[in-house]
């Protein structure tokens, strides 16, 4: 494993690139995806089983979460829209939409319920901004992947809901911790008086699906809005990477922990994070949503590049582990790692973020970056036997927890990943070739 | 007449109160009322007639405005909740609820057209958040003063587009010019990259209404964010007045005057106000407004005073009209008015708005104030003989425009300060007695 990124402009030949593909597609088609087709759906209840221990086993535990039914709709549909899943995708994200619709969707007061039992029946009946926003993502990626009316009519209603009780009219931005009637929580640690960027990013991607499905002006201008929200207001004037949290108002806070039932979380204190701290992920996340937001919508890229920059250029600098390989949580703007763990899902996202710059700034170090975590990701995070990947490594790649699914981890980082990976080595590839 | 407000704590008699009463109560049941009720309802086509001349004859101008058929239904709908009109007033606004439902809701894109034939063809079929605004409050009003379900509906499905298709989630308030489709209409003198207080104020009044009908808790929430916005981010940060027009991140710009139809404008020029400028009757129209959304909340007023008191304060110093009497148009924040004509809205918002000062504060110059301002109106702005008022007065009462309906003039500035201030004289009375 290369120590250093190299410099200068991208040298990548079409052999390097075919080897990963090589690697990557029969993974895909061979375990991962068929680790999720054959254990993911309740053949029993309907919608989706969400623990798995580290042999892919179903846990005791049973309940199920709004985050991990809604992203295991986006996940087999757009698996569907990849051309894979021979309509076994199709099919179990079909019943997954009929369980959600019935039992998930509060119809007096609209939204989504949080968590449910095994067998639908809400045990929290909160309506939090988070599931909220996968409401209408699943839903626009389900409609695009199945043409299914219901699809249509619930991202419409998702997002009519949303705009309708939680877009913030006099600061901006979207309040995101409320009660079933969607009067708010209370501040603090319930979160009732606060803004994430961690919200606020999952929107993008919902508006970027909705759009794609819909062509309407009004989704189009919300998307923009989004993008300007999370770029011009959240991210940091000075380092140009994303805030975690702030007051209504959008002024940044120190991050804490909210008290809303999320179900694992690395982070257990209560004590809030520095102002001065950034996660690599969630950053180049967003540089990789941004760039397919504006390829969806059409729109020059060229006004947005130099914010993608420097956020990969950060996450490069502090972020990638150059010696045991991996993208760390996160640590300070301007200097080394503070949290060295390695999540499986920055792994994910990073992977494509990286790989994207490499194709837009053509050059050789986000490609060294992409490998660096490629080949952490391949050597550590996979469990290769079973074909889902580790929730959370140590630096060393040691595993620290095991387990494979649980409230919120499903296919939906690691399968969006891979196929978005692939998507854009083929991309390069036919560059190559050009 | 007092050529200056007097000092001190208010000192206004029970028998003084009643004269006024004695004589508003009369004209407005056996003059203005009886003018509208007779005159506004279209009987052939449905919806109302907009245009009268001096004499209250229907001119030979046909069209139907979006603002003037939704502000007739508010006023029928606020008379009959007054107690008033021997459910006449009802069915004025009944049969324009019918009529405005099946000509001028658009129920493809959702929104109301801009103007119609008389017929109810759409003329102008661009959406304009000021007519938007409308849709809210007069339906809301409509529903609070029958019980029809119809307007529980157009109300929700009014606010409901306004949410998803015109709220900015990325600087706050709210986009105002708009295609049919929603998409925005161009910048500068077609207004679409432009916020304006006007709009956000009827926005205000609208929210109050659909709280007050529904309770529910995002309402509630959007009527706070509304208020929140106008005082906090509308108001000049110095002056504490209204300022008119705004970028989309809401800084302040020089006004201009928007190419869209709105009929009669008093300012026809092309070129734009100064920055340093504020319209009298528009702040204390926001004054009362506000406080009568405070009192529909059950919320505390005491935060809101400071404002309220400031913009009062500031109309009383440079808005009236002393010598002859009335409110002038506007001027700059801290100086003589600039514009010394005397609109009949402007007087009709600030007898209502200086009575609830006076109320408030318990200080003699706001009655002074409303005094001097009743008077001018009763001697120089109602068309005695017909029932409603002029449009527009010179300084020292002599008319300049004379008709008394046309495009956005009808009964709901006149006939809605009618009722709001017979209503507070009582509620004084009321206190004197105590």
């Amino acid at each position: 494993m290369s120590k250093k990124p190299g410099e200068g402009k991208l040298t990548v030949t079409a052999e390097r690139l075919q080897s990963h593909i090589d690697r990557l597609d029969p993974y895909l088609k061979r375990k991962l995806l068929p680790f999720w087709l054959d254990h993911a759906v309740d053949r029993e209840h309907g919608g989706y089983l969400c623990y798995f221990d580290r042999d892919g086993k179903p846990t005791a535990k049973t309940a199920k979460t709004l985050i991990c039914q809604l992203r295991n709709i986006f996940t087999f549909s757009s698996v569907h829209r990849a051309g894979l899943g021979d309509g076994r995708a199709l099919e179990a994200a079909r019943q997954g939409v009929e369980f959600v619709i019935r039992r998930l969707w509060d119809a007096e007061h609209g939204g989504w319920y949080w968590i449910a039992d095994r067998q639908g029946n809400p045990i929290d009946d909160s309506k939090i901004m988070y599931g909220q926003s996968f409401g209408v993502y699943c839903m626009a990626e389900y409609a695009l992947a199945s043409g299914d009316p219901a699809g249509m009519e619930y991202a419409g209603k998702s997002f009519d809901t949303i705009m309708r009780c939680a877009a913030d009219t006099s600061a901006g931005g979207f309040w995101e911790m409320f009660q079933r009637d969607w009067s708010l929580k209370p501040g603090g640690a319930y979160g009732g008086d606060r803004k994430t960027l961690d919200v606020h990013m999952h929107l993008l991607e919902a508006f970027t699906a909705l759009f794609e499905l819909t062509r309407r002006p009004a989704h189009r201008r919300k998307l923009n809005e989004i993008m300007r929200l999370l770029v011009g207001r959240m991210c940091h004037p000075e380092f140009g990477t994303g805030m975690a949290q702030f007051d209504a108002d959008l002024r940044p806070l120190p991050a804490i922990l909210f008290r809303s039932v999320w179900g694992s979380d690395r982070d257990t204190e209560t004590g809030a994070r520095p102002l001065n701290n950034t996660n690599y992920g969630h950053n180049i996340e967003m540089c990789w949503l941004l760039k397919h937001a504006l390829d969806i919508l059409g729109e020059d890229p060229a006004p947005w590049l130099p914010a993608i920059r420097r956020m990969n250029d950060q996450a490069l600098e502090f972020g990638v582990d150059w010696e045991c390989g991996g993208i760390y949580v996160e640590g300070p703007n301007d200097g080394p790692a503070a949290q060295t763990l390695k999540e499986f899902w920055q792994q994910a996202e990073v992977l494509v973020g990286f790989l994207d710059a490499a194709i837009i700034f053509g050059e050789q170090k986000f490609w060294d970056a992409f490998e660096n975590v490629m080949e952490f990701v391949w050597t550590h995070m996979i469990n290769h036997e079973v074909g889902e990947w580790y929730a959370l490594l140590e630096r060393d790649g040691t595993v620290k927890w095991d387990y494979l699914g649980h409230e919120w981890k499903c296919g939906y980082h690691t399968v969006r990943a891979v196929i978005q990976v692939l998507r854009r080595l083929r991309a390069l590839q036919g560059r190559l070739s050009a």
